[in-house]
């Protein structure tokens, strides 16, 4: 038996008046997660307790089972992970942006004039030698990851990064008084002069320059995370896993859980064939759509609705999948339009496959799913209640 | 007013399609646990957390208030106390079973034959003493417990069962590299080794040799824990109660915590009659019937379908009774009959009694409980629920 967990990126969200006081998910026409709906056992979820506001990172890491107060250390290490670096458990890892300071470290643009091609400034940086720990540095366009690796390190230290232009780059402090955070606060100061000494006069900004283009002569940190020991999620559930998705903080998530990563295909019901494909090897996929976030990210309830049908239709080719496979619908968080951002409503799911209570609820919507018969669970009880349905579960007790 | 909280063991189970994709207890004819449903205040409840399969000791935990991950250390100390030994804080205890051994201690029955009156080999085992903790030794039939008491004892220890015929007795070993655990483990050794001695030439034993009966000549041990601390169920509710249950387990589960056991009738009808009439005296029953997860474990959902109506027959007695009464119907969890074991999957309760807040489900059932007025909750909220429902329950603040 196989498992296709899909989450629908954000699909969650609140009544809008435009849509005639339905959430986008119920305004639109979706006939196969219907289907899905009253095939399966239907319910609410949320993604860390009632009423938390997730992240992707912590809603994903409680999806998969892994405890995010325990697990979730900051976002440095998923970026690294997500940008191909092996992250090592007790790396200290920063999200990064390559920015443009002027002859006073001032910062003038926190993206560099969003430089697309930042490789040749990546180089030099991950070249940098410092006194008391090793230097890891990648980037993809103007966003980057740092890597502090050594002992006696800490991730209480502030952010060099001003987060507004017009300011000077800050100089990192230890945020506990620990001599760890003390000493990485150096580290990190250390790092960013070398940073601005090896690239202000780099060709490759001398070239922008003379392009009219803002020279990336900065990395500024920030997001750090000491990086978790996780166990491998084949460890954890003698699944053979993959992960299909779009974004880093996904892939890298994936690559911290030992996931192996998979390029996705734009379209969406060819990325659900392939994922049936795939199926015929692997076991278990982790499919992320992220379009249905980005849509509550701009307010657009219309264009949210056609995301979804266009998701809906992709979901035909599942209908006879989960007649002997597992097949779970669900959102990582609410992103409602109203808000513009992560919400902490709880997101409507469905479990399909052998075994399952199948209820009344046809219909895949966030308050249909409300009266299924999972009745209200949280997203770190998805795969204890996938395992014990798949009977892959330890007894507790005799 | 006074609780009868009835455990109808391992009856929640999964759709099956021989029932018309009923599971046994919606297929059941059972107007009397409707009628109580009715009555009641219905929902779902994991017997631990949604997914989690538990064993009948810890979800009896649960079901009594203890969080069986603080209490629960193994299944020695239950079965001990099952078997009628005082068990006290910090024994270790095993279960046991008589085995009989060739002559070069290779297991040949790891049932010696399915001894009936082991007795006269538990006594010399009994008096076995070794150097560094008491020995006491109780069994009924093949099956035994040991308990080693001392100072500086650990349940960290291996099993000497081999748990597989053809194989020599298995040395016990410590596991955690304590000195506590090497100690026991060495104690356990010699236990093996005189067991043996005393057991192998045992006119008894050479008794069932004359008649053709294998003997039992080895005591294997396994399922080891420290008996925990508990406090009895009394101290902790203030309720004078008992326990009336067949199996071993539930009665060593009672004596552990206090609870006077009675020996029950056969027949279910009478049984229940049996408790109404303790009531008179106590003020809480806990009763436990068995059979309904028997039919499970042998996958016969038309025994479990007979048991279930046979248990609702009984039940007519019960409905005038939660008028100015308590009566709590769940299953400690569920044995679906496709599993023939345990499940994760979350179990239909009832709670009667004055001051529920009837909801409108009218039957007795898996999914017709999920939408009942108690949503889904876990075991471990039972007892405060009812407590609560009594005014029992201490306030939390001011």
């Amino acid at each position: 038996m196989k498992v296709l967990l899909l989450v629908c990126d954000g699909i969650g969200d609140r009544p809008i008046e435009e849509l005639g006081g339905k959430t986008p998910l119920e305004a639109a026409h979706t006939p196969n997660m219907d289907a899905l709906a009253a095939k399966g056992e239907c319910g609410i979820s949320d993604p860390i307790s009632p009423g938390v506001r997730a992240g992707s990172d912590t809603s994903h890491l409680a999806i998969m089972g892994y405890d995010p107060y325990e697990t979730y250390t900051g976002r440095g290490p998923l970026e690294a992970a997500g940008l191909g670096m092996e992250v090592k458990p007790g790396d200290i890892a920063f999200r990064c942006n390559f920015a443009t300071l002027d002859e006073n470290m001032v910062l003038t643009d926190r993206r560099a004039g969003r430089i697309a091609d930042s490789a040749p400034l990546a180089e030099p940086i991950d070249n940098i030698k410092l006194d008391g720990a090793e230097v890891l540095f990648k980037s993809l366009s103007y966003r980057g990851a740092l890597i502090l690796r050594g002992e006696g390190l800490s991730d209480k230290v502030s952010d060099t990064d001003p987060h507004v232009t017009g300011e000077k780059v800050h100089k990192a402090h230890g945020l506990d008084g620990s001599p760890e955070a003390e000493k990485t606060a150096r580290l990190l100061n250390d790092f960013t002069g070398k940073v601005y000494e090896v690239l202000k006069d780099h060709p490759y900004n001398q070239e922008r320059l003379s392009k009219g283009e803002l020279p990336g002569n900065m990395a500024l940190t920030r997001g750090v995370g000491m990086a978790p020991d996780l166990e491998a999620f084949s460890e954890k559930t003698g699944f053979d896993p993959c992960c299909m998705a779009t974004t880093s903080i996904i892939k890298g998530f994936a690559a911290m859980l030992g996931m192996e990563r998979i390029d996705v295909k734009p379209d969406y019901k060819e990325r659900i064939g392939q994922a049936l494909e795939i199926l015929q090897e692997k076991d278990f996929i982790l499919m992320n759509i992220k379009e249905p976030d980005e849509a509550g990210h701009d307010n657009e309830p219309q264009r949210k609705v056609a995301v979804i049908e266009e998701v809906d239709r992709a979901l035909e080719q599942v209908l006879d999948f989960v007649d002997d496979n597992y097949f779970i619908l669900l959102s990582d968080h609410s992103t409602p339009c109203g808000i513009m951002d992560h919400s902490g409503d709880p997101t409507p799911v469905i479990i399909c496959g052998p075994g399952v209570r199948t209820d009344h609820v046809k219909i895949y919507g966030e308050r249909a799913c409300a009266r299924g018969g999972l009745n209200r669970i949280r997203h770190m009880d998805i795969i204890p209640i996938l395992l014990n349905l798949m009977n892959k579960s330890k007894k507790y007790g005799a």
